[in-house]
């Protein structure tokens, strides 16, 4: 069974994967290859020196099934050194409660919320996300598209961001982006004005929350969209840490629209990854006479990035044969009547209007908490439930 | 011999042609059908009635070579009908001469002067070019790219159209227009200002001169490049004619550009001829809130077309591999040291800076007044010499 498919994580291995959150940073490749075959907790014990050296992690032979360069002795010595002396960052079990209790939710592979196109990235693949927000981010990404763009937007792009992200959310797609100020807003700006759900993805914690001109914007994602961090709440973004985080950005949606960007523009590194992920590559035309478009017609002249002059362009790219864009996907994706009776029982414990709390719902369909929250949990991914301010409530469709 | 390598023509076959120019439309698919086998002076002489009915035009079997249905004696029959009932336009030779002593050129399939491109239109190839201007047809199309647009140009486009023309001239490059508002306009204007080349093509005969508001520039146009009718000097444009002369400016070049366009402009026809026609195909992108781009970034998105934002993105989609488009090609594509001894006694009897006539070259060059024409219009199309006032003179480089 690969990591990937694993059963829900437990609270060691959970812990784990968020101290190794605090001591290695966003897309480790180190960090990543090593938890291909070693568990999270032996990695943290290596690390703290409770159990023999850095060798013992490395798998027998030494073996990467990506092309890339196997993992040496050496590199891991190195990476455990750096790792460790970072140890004094590492939070206490109750910090890392109390952050769950005040909104945060720590997801892991094998969490029925984590979106499990991320496993594409291979070893880059996050330990963990943090998460804030009202909608399940595996069910939120099912039918995505990321919308990206320059900081440094121009009047024609912010028009066309906003517009093209209203646009697919009224389709029924949520819209991926970044945060930042420009196209990054105009996209997150424009799902929200008509209702539609958007997930933004920062460089930094979502505790520090930056750029902290956005805290309004963040907030009103959070209401009803969702906000993403590979990295603990209060780490502050570093430089190289945007373009890593880009990489998370292409991999959640099945496809990226560049709206506006100038020739070396972070968004071309957004659709790079797309590319190598294999997933679709757009871009938004704009005057030649601009050189804030000129990274959009390098990716259509040069990187085969597809012309997309509006939301059905970029539906017609992204849709599934067949599937029109009318919004049909944001029903569930598992019918009520296949769930299986235990998860049945909980979803008709939860309330239609108001919320109702996990102990309640546990109480009432006659489960145990753990598994009333393990079914909770996938009926959020699966469409059929929604997090609000008392605890959990039945999904409003459209 | 295949027509289009025929020796030049002589002058009955060039009346018979100009006749058929006055007697068919533009692109008349049965005449061009009917010269694949028949001289022009037998169809002619079948209009006239003076010798057998329209069978006999037809070739035995009757058979078409490029796929198209072979020609019946229905349609040929037809075909005579309707172009006997014009024989009362047709002028007298003497009119003719007259034209030609004017500054018409008459240029049939042979001529020196003939663009050998336009024999890729097969049966649409036009049956006679009419030219007023300065420069050699063919010599001039040999480096060109054909620049389009809408009439209801922008100021984007205008201003677009004419820095991609000055630029492309600057590059050595011919610009190729249909002689219209807007769009074309700005392409001929914009090789005009930098001193550089350009064809204009008109859907009327070069005397009607269509649109009557451009005469200034048409005037301009023959001074330093060359205007272009495959109509009867005098004809008035039709509104189907613009469609067929489109064909024209996409097999004269090695590419066509369209710099702005919606999405029913004539642009895009000549779009579509040119990917007939395995020429480039290329759209510039603008906003996609504007509708006189929208024919532009369909192309780009359903019909394969190149995405170009200036003329360096044009030269590298028609330029030869390893030509950089320096200009270099503007120099005599024959080298004068590669010349017959005849031909080359022409060249030397050509002044350098002022024109001489034709009869004086042929009196220094010890040749007979045909012989000299003839070479003259080798010399022409080869690069070596150029039309002025006074006659011919040597063509400066540059």
């Amino acid at each position: 069974m690969s990591e990937g498919q694993a059963a829900t994580p437990g609270s060691a291995e959970r812990y784990a994967r968020a101290s190794l959150s605090f001591l290695a940073d966003p897309g480790d490749a180190v960090l990543g290859m090593l938890l291909r075959s070693a568990r999270p907790g032996n990695v943290l014990d290596v690390i703290a020196s409770r159990c023999p050296g850095p060798a013992s992690l490395l798998p027998r032979p030494a073996v990467s099934d990506d092309g890339s360069a196997p993992l040496s002795t050496t590199l891991v010595d190195r990476a455990v050194e750096r790792w460790r002396s970072k140890l004094g960052d590492l939070p206490s079990s109750a910090r890392l409660a109390a952050w769950e209790g005040g909104g945060y939710r720590l997801v892991c592979p094998g969490d029925a919320e984590w979106p499990t196109q991320l496993d594409d990235l291979g070893a880059a693949r996050p330990v963990v996300l943090w998460l804030r927000g009202s909608v399940d981010l595996r069910f939120s990404c099912l039918r995505s598209v990321s919308v990206v763009g320059s900081r440094a937007a121009t009047a024609y792009g912010t028009h066309v961001g906003t517009e093209m992200a209203a646009d697919l959310a009224g389709l029924g797609w949520s819209v991926i982006s970044g945060g930042a100020y420009g196209i990054d807003a105009s996209a997150h700006r424009g799902a929200l004005a008509v209702g539609g759900c958007t997930v933004s993805v920062l460089a930094s914690g979502l505790s520090f929350g930056y750029p902290k001109g956005h805290a309004g914007l963040f907030a009103e994602i959070e209401r009803t969209g969702v906000m993403v961090s590979e990295c603990p709440p209060e780490r502050a973004p570093t430089r190289p840490g945007f373009l890593v985080r880009n990489r998370l950005i292409a991999a959640l949606s099945r496809g990226t629209v560049v709206v506006e960007a100038a020739l070396r523009s972070g968004a071309i590194n957004t659709a790079r990854h797309a590319s190598e992920l294999n997933r679709a590559v757009m871009a938004v035309p704009g005057p030649v006479t601009s050189e804030r478009s000129a990274g959009c017609h390098e990716l259509i002249r040069e990187c085969g990035a597809t012309c997309v002059t509006g939301a059905r362009d970029v539906v017609e790219m992204v849709a599934p044969l067949g599937d029109a864009g009318s919004g049909s996907a944001r029903e569930p994706v598992v019918a009520a009547g296949n769930l299986d009776p235990v998860t049945a029982s909980v979803l008709a414990a939860v309330a239609r209007r108001t919320g109702r709390g996990p102990a309640t719902i546990a109480t009432l369909a006659g489960v145990d908490l753990d598994t009333a929250l393990r079914c909770l949990g996938l009926l959020a991914a699966a469409g059929h439930v929604e997090r609000c301010d008392q605890g959990w409530r039945v999904r409003r469709l459209g």
